[in-house]
């Protein structure tokens, strides 16, 4: 094959990882019942009816079918500060927000936001793959700080602190954590939030999973100081908690000079995110409180049937469990993580991901999304992985 | 204010232009009648009821709530490719093709796949500011090769050849041109191929604008060369032809190689186009061949009675016009053409876009996008311009 004149950075990429797990779950013949997939963070259940209705009423309506206003459609985005202020005790303006395409498009977004050619990174390891891949191809440098099984993978702000060079724009985290599953206690992350302040950098936090956890408190109080617009970006995902990926929807939540930056990336981006899916999440998204605490307690009971089943499992040990997620040592024969993986979902129908794909020193990890499965289904690894 | 921390780059980029012209329309105060915004090019007609009824059915499934397929919903890349074969009379395989959620977006993630660091591409004057504007908040160098009224805003083949330095990856063409309305002919589009070819470079073309013209023939033949896949890039949005931009939804046509390129990218940028527009698209795209004939025939009418009503007007001449857009020379008393398009919005009630956003040397230019009004509208400018 012709080798084309291509961008190396894209060129030297890793390939999309969860349709190379979907490739080797293809292959598995059935023998021991249907496959259980705990590979993608999808929601294991079906969106809210009323959601559905009215996403399908706004799809049929004519006046969305214009370009809309780059920021978001104007009800979604009051709809969300106000989801916002109620669940961190804060007063935040729709000023404040900006709607996206998913929350991968909210990091990639705010990468371009405050990062150029040359500027660097600070993730932490096990990292999110798409936060690694991402910052790949735009050509910005990834600094990696690695937090540690024995520290319940919280980040030790020492390390960070020594980590920050003068190229360094932002610390990305994730909490409660993809891939696993730690959540950040609210007084971990103001010294996160203290040490960007005093090194001027930003604090960037993916809260993709804050709706799932043992508590519905508060994940933070950082938007009540009253400089939290000149460190603090938080990314979010209508996806998990409402159960729709498909149609696409995430929301940046910053200060306005940050959201104004961000106006003109959407605009030569994608112009605005789609348009029906952001008024019928208007609609709802404040009314579905009660069903929403439902799920909660759900996956809060499928943490729990899946720590009832790997404790009964020899050789297996649960490394973290939080929010979605855990993170999960496997006794296999293999010296690396991905044909570990790639023999679970081939022979024993069981999809997870390697630790490898999470960065370096993972490699004795596989992930399990653990929220996509039911009790009953969890329960089936007792015959799968023993 | 506080100066943040943020990407230069960034911080540099022009607002996005659209919304300003639309605070000067928002001072109209009406006297002369409603409002003729020529300003974006959006369909100044609706969607056919078929597809608002298949977008509306599409967006209550609840089996298109999951992620999709990176490069898109397998449907609607089998239509599109049966779509682009025929026009085109080649033989595209659905693997050609790749979904994005609209045809910046599709720009973006070509850009990001052929152009990195310290990389250029070459844009042809007058310019669509959006790829403008996109390539400079990427760190991609932007070289420019400036096409003349007096050759129909063609571009000259020989000052692109001067113009391709080592360090150009790709030439980027709109044709139908936004701004001017130039149709290339293919013989042309066919010497810009060879030129590429010959510098082992990239042909991006931009054909958001194909369906609408003097004719329904193929805009060119590049898709019968046995080489296209190594040096051509078609990009194509389903927001003109199908009245639908606030869905979002686009099209990269491209060689195997460079669908691989942009599926890591896309997944890093948003995993996925919107889904359930793709399915309604995919059941309606190939059915509505008569309707879009309609549409291009009333736009063709639409040209005319622009046509008609500059004639009449004493001062004003088109220097330009083709599919949707045309390119007038205005006598406004206004050293800059911003001026003049505020004054017209705001005190005449017709909103257009000033050619500075195309690029320098456009002070004399306005764009006309007039595919947005009826020719009822059109004739009302008679009075407001006169």
């Amino acid at each position: 094959m012709k080798v084309l004149n291509i961008n190396p950075s894209v060129a030297a990429l890793k390939p999309p990882p969860i349709p190379l797990v979907q490739q080797s779950a293809a292959r598995y013949d059935g023998k021991l019942g249907p496959l259980i997939d705990l590979s993608q963070a999808v929601p294991g259940y079906a969106t809210h009816p009323s959601l559905l209705e009215a996403l399908k009423s706004a799809a049929g309506r004519p006046e969305l079918l214009g370009y809309g206003d780059i920021e978001g459609e104007t009800e979604l985005r009051v709809a969300y500060a106000t989801h916002v202020s109620a669940l961190y005790q804060a007063s935040i303006s729709s000023s404040q927000t900006h709607i996206t395409s998913g929350c991968n498009q909210a990091f990639s977004v705010i990468a371009t936001a405050l990062a150029g050619k040359g500027d660097s990174m600070l993730l932490l390891t096990p990292l999110y793959f798409n936060h690694e891949t991402t910052l790949d191809m735009f050509g910005i440098k990834i600094k990696t700080v690695a937090t540690q099984a024995d520290n319940r993978f919280l980040p030790d702000i020492d390390a960070l602190r020594m980590a920050i060079t003068s190229d360094v724009k932002a610390i990305v985290c994730v909490t409660p954590n993809n891939p696993t599953g730690a959540i950040y206690p609210p007084l971990l992350i103001n010294e996160l939030f203290d040490l960007c302040a005093k090194k001027g950098i930003w604090l960037v936090l993916d809260e993709t999973y804050r709706d799932f956890g043992p508590s519905d408190a508060a994940p933070h109080s950082l938007l009540q100081k009253k400089e939290w617009q000149d460190h603090f970006i938080g990314l979010y995902s209508f996806s998990k908690s409402l159960c729709i990926p498909g149609h696409r929807l995430g929301a940046i939540l910053a200060g306005e000079q940050i959201i104004q930056a961000v106006t003109k990336i959407m605009d030569n981006l994608q112009i605005c995110a789609p348009r029906p899916p952001q008024v019928a999440v208007a609609e709802r998204l404040n009314e579905l409180d009660a069903w929403r605490e439902q799920n909660r307690q759900e996956i809060l009971n499928r943490q729990k049937a899946l720590e009832a089943v790997i404790a009964d499992l020899p050789g297996w040990a649960i490394i973290s469990i939080g929010s979605y997620f855990s993170y999960v040592r496997h006794p296999l024969d293999f010296s690396s993580s991905v044909e570990a993986a790639a023999y679970l979902a081939q022979q024993r129908g069981v999809v997870t991901l390697p630790g490898a794909f999470f960065g370096s020193g993972q490699m004795p990890f596989l992930r399990f999304a653990f929220a996509n499965a039911t009790c009953a289904e969890l329960n089936e690894l007792r015959g799968r992985l023993g």
